[in-house]
């Protein structure tokens, strides 16, 4: 009986908005799997599940993430592909042993979580060949639901289109996304605030505009897009756009 | 000292995925409200609270929910000015007893939930004037992370972007959205599910799209869009649409 790879997601930030399946298999699970020495995510979502979740008993199983920007469809660089690999071969041991690993991600798996270039790696790694990898993906609360409920203002209505994009991406396409879209949300909008707020203005976008700085974190913060200019934002940042 | 509005996401069907918070406060909030002759909303939304939280002590406060489609910007027909004020109404009335009201919601509040017409409209009949009314918005897990889910697929990674339209949006859009995204969410594809096949065959998209008929909720299926052909889909289908 091989283990169960749980990714698991956790929300935001506020240990309450941890769903309650989330948090009965983070207590289920003997083994937790985070990933070591990266910038934003292992502090973040383990200091989510241990405010609600003794892990006193658990094993912490540490591995290297790498976090150099990857798309699935990219060639992998030998770097990535050993750091995945390896990460891979530390799981597949635990699931082997028949014990049930989580992998507690912050906000929502599916959504630019990087648990999933290890799920994908799993099967490449498992002694018996992908038939025996059980992965189970448990959806979480993003922090695009958590900025937007945070700003009081719906991502949409009805019959409106959404498009959510870094928002490094280039000008071109953002002014595309905002012209064609009833809401833009931009992620990460801290590196490129200034550019954005002026595009915003000519299109006479900024009123509209909100900026959610720790969405469903400790110092939440919201701020109007009008009124961000020169201001320093967090890494979590997020900006909706809306039309109306 | 007036009561708290709280429109609460309680997920997409599975009653483990409401998060802790939605537990607490509909445990907590002596009067539940919820839509009355609606198609979708009442049955669904408050059967996953009556599966983990016993309202027998509750009051159900049944509003009239009009299911007309509108858009916020839309001039409001008198029927839905109507039906949205005589709904605030309702709901001022216990706020004003010092009543908390809780608003359950299928999935995520702000998105596309048609509780934040009611939202909108609560400050204008509440007695003492907008600044007494205290609307707290509780985000939770989307249909759309719950499919991707199932599907056991990534929304994004890296630097990817994501459009999220009704599928019963123009041809035209729905193209553009195709051609310029990495991934493209169709929610409510039930409804032009052929129309949107063809246009994936000659895209040579259809082979890495999927439909997920009722995501997180009693009898789930995940269907390749390759195979979807002549299906019979429920209400709840959507279908995710990913380029590599």
């Amino acid at each position: 009986m091989t283990g169960t790879f749980y990714i698991i997601g956790v929300g935001p930030g506020d240990p309450e908005l941890m769903t309650q399946k989330a948090v009965r298999l983070l207590k289920e699970c003997p083994v937790i799997c985070v990933p070591k020495g990266t910038k934003a995510g292992k502090s973040v979502a383990l200091s989510i599940v241990e405010q609600t979740i003794s892990i006193e008993n658990k094993e912490i199983l540490e591995i290297h993430f790498p976090m150099e920007k990857i798309r699935m469809d990219d060639e992998r660089s030998p770097i990535l592909e050993k750091a995945w690999s390896s990460a891979a071969d530390a799981v597949a041991e635990k699931l082997a042993e028949g014990r049930d690993v989580a992998f507690p991600t912050l906000g929502d798996p599916t959504f630019y979580s990087t648990a999933f270039h290890l799920a994908g790696v799993l099967p490449e790694v498992f002694p018996d060949g992908s038939t025996n990898v059980s992965v189970v993906i448990v959806p979480g609360v993003t922090s695009v639901s958590a900025s937007a409920a945070a700003a009081g203002m719906p991502l949409c209505l009805g019959d409106e289109r959404v498009a959510v994009l870094p928002a490094t991406y280039e000008k071109e396409k953002m002014l595309e996304a905002f012209l064609s879209f009833d809401t833009v949300v931009l992620m990460k909008v801290h590196k490129v605030l200034d550019e954005v707020l002026l595009l915003l203005k000519k299109l006479d976008l900024l009123e509209t505009s909100i900026i959610i700085e720790k969405a469903g974190m400790k110092g939440e913060r919201v701020i109007k897009a009008s009124e961000a200019t020169n201001q320093k934002l967090h890494y979590f940042s997020t900006m909706i756009v809306r039309k109306r």
